[in-house]
Formats: C-alpha cells, sequence, structure tokens
C-alpha cells in the first residue's frame, strides 16, 4: 500500500459509474480533492437521497420519489394518448424534441426471452388494464428499431388491437441533414420502398 | 418540469466529474437507478467519508487521511532520495512503474506567475527546510516536460545546489516501443543530440 485507504475507496467506488475505468476514476478523485471538495459533496448527497428515495412511477413505470411522475400527475395532457418507449431516457429525448402532449408508458426494457425478460417483467399487464379502462385511443409504439425492440412492438400492436386502441409506429428513413452516402442499407432499402408523393 | 426533482438534481450533480456532460450525467444517473443502487451508495459514503477527511501530508503533501501518508511513514524507504513531482497522479505512475524506494514530495502545481502560482503556493519554503536537514543525497526532479515544468525545475534544481544536494532530471529521449517516424521533432532532436555510445 502506497496510498491513502480512504483515496483507494473513493477511486474503487468511481468505478460503478459506466464507463469509468482506473484511469478515469484517478483523475476523478484527485479532480474533486483538488478542486472541487464542495461540488463532490453535494453528488454524495444527491446520490445518497436520489438512490434512496427514487421510484416508480404507478401510472407510467418512470422514475419519480413522488407516487406518480409530474407528466403523468398534470392535467394539460392528452390521456387519449399513449406513447410506450423502452427507458426513461427515451421518453425524455422524445419530450425534448418533440411537442408530444399525451401520455408515456415506459417498458424499463424490451422483451428478450433468453434474458428472462417477458410480458410480465415489461408490466404489460399494468398496461393492458390501462388499454381495458377505454380512455386510450392510440398506442404509439417508440421502441427502439433493434431486432428484440421490432419484437417488442409487434407484440405491443398485438395487444393495442385486442383493445381496439390503434397501434402506431414512429416512421423509418433517411435521418434529416444526413448524406445519403453514408446512410446505412438496411434504412436506405427502407426509405426507397416506403417514399412518399411530393405535394 | 417533466422530470422528477430528485433525478435532475443527481443529473446536475454529477456534472461536477471532469469530463461529464449532460449526457454521460443522465446514462450514469439512469445507469446507478437501474441496475447499481447499491454501487451509488457505496459511492456516495466514499465521496463524504473522503471528501471531509484527506488532507495533506505534513512531509510530502500527498493525499492522505493520516498526519503522514504510508509512503513518507515507512521505515523502509531510502531516505537519502528525494523525487519531487507536479501532483499525487505523477507520484502513483512512479510507483507503479518503477521501482524506486526513495521518498518524494509533492508540489500539487508547477511554478506559473501568471497564474499567481509562485514558490510559497507548492511549499517550496517546506522543500528548502527539508533540504537543510542534510539527510537528502540526490533531488530528483520529475516535473513534466512543459515550459512551466521545466522553468520549475530549474528553479528547484538551484534550490538543490544551495544546500548541496545533487539534483537530476528524468532522462528525455525516444519512448521505448515508439516508431521514429512517429515521435516529435523535439524529442528527436534531443535524444538525437544526446545520443549514448553502445555497449
Amino acid at each position: 500500500m502506497s496510498q491513502s485507504d480512504l483515496l483507494t475507496q473513493l477511486m474503487e467506488s468511481l468505478r460503478c459509474l459506466p464507463g469509468v475505468g482506473q484511469k478515469s476514476a484517478q483523475r476523478m478523485a484527485y479532480h474533486l480533492l483538488e478542486r472541487n471538495r464542495d461540488g463532490g459533496l453535494r453528488l454524495a448527497a444527491a446520490l445518497q437521497e436520489g438512490l434512496q428515495r427514487i421510484g416508480h412511477c404507478a401510472l407510467c413505470r418512470d422514475f419519480t420519489e413522488q407516487e406518480r411522475c409530474p407528466i403523468c400527475a398534470s392535467s394539460a395532457r392528452d390521456g387519449s394518448l399513449l406513447c410506450v418507449v423502452e427507458t426513461p431516457a427515451d421518453r425524455l429525448v422524445i419530450e425534448q424534441a418533440t411537442g408530444y402532449r399525451g401520455l408515456y408508458f415506459i417498458l424499463q426494457g424490451r422483451l428478450s426471452p433468453l434474458d428472462g425478460i417477458g410480458p410480465r417483467e415489461l408490466g404489460l399487464d399494468r398496461l393492458a388494464r390501462r388499454l381495458a379502462e377505454g380512455e386510450v385511443r392510440e398506442m404509439i409504439i417508440a421502441t427502439n428499431p433493434t431486432v428484440e425492440g421490432e419484437a417488442t412492438a409487434h407484440y405491443l400492436a398485438q395487444l393495442a388491437r385486442q383493445f381496439e386502441v390503434k397501434p402506431s409506429r414512429l416512421a423509418h428513413g433517411v435521418p434529416i441533414g444526413g448524406e445519403l452516402e453514408y446512410v446505412d442499407r438496411g434504412t436506405l432499402a427502407h426509405a426507397f420502398g416506403s417514399r412518399t408523393d411530393m405535394p
């Protein structure tokens, strides 16, 4: 041991953060000790309080420390639209990028039978009860366009139809501002096949 | 506000870490909430304890929660050798890479008059008292090979000579395993000029 125990412990603990290896942990520990002890102590308090108190919204399964998240609790949102996403980060990016004013349901994952993630783990029983209530008219399925995300979307669309809710899916195609030369083949083939008439 | 207050606060606090922007902070917060709440709570405790209790070693200025760091407190180290480095990270890498068994002095910076960092801020008065005690025979100056690091090295060498201590500097040259084609010109010119006889 050529180093303080507490410092070693601090560096080790920082490695629980994603993308932080030994070298970054070391740099972070020294940075906090040398330049920002107050910020580090605030981070300690935020971690302590956040990780102990943040749970899931009873309606949409998003993270919140309340019984219901601010979106579900809001009376200004349109309850006839329900957007289903895989993760809270997906919900956040849709909220930031679009003018969507409906509600959300967060799966906290995707169907993946090999990993033991089935409909129950994604809270689809709760989603079904919600659809059965009859308020939702359209379910916007915004799972990722990956193999597992597509399988989940297919399953969700069937569920929606059972309750006479209209399922819809985000459009696929060439990203806006992208150059055709750098778009992957699958996307380009899809965009070509689903070309739209110009007005 | 479309997001839990505690979650927003957690994401903001994570940005005190170096190299962590809004997107990484978001990813870290979700990762801890979804997969590693225990690790996050351990991190909170390590930050709290570390940032409050870790101070500086009375002899070498390295970080430690004791009066003296483990290296200064060790009776197995050679007190006649003193290696002067800019930061604790430099001390750590020398300790890991070399078989050095002497002691260290950590400047916690480099001479930089424009930023108001002079000899006093680097603890050079304390270093001078240490050299005056007469135990140190050789001072290995391992500041960075930058303009400021070289100026600091020059100043330190003068200080050493005042107390009849032999100053030495890390060798410069072509890195081992490097290819000449990719070595910068300054290093190559220096290595060429300081070529050594082959045995």
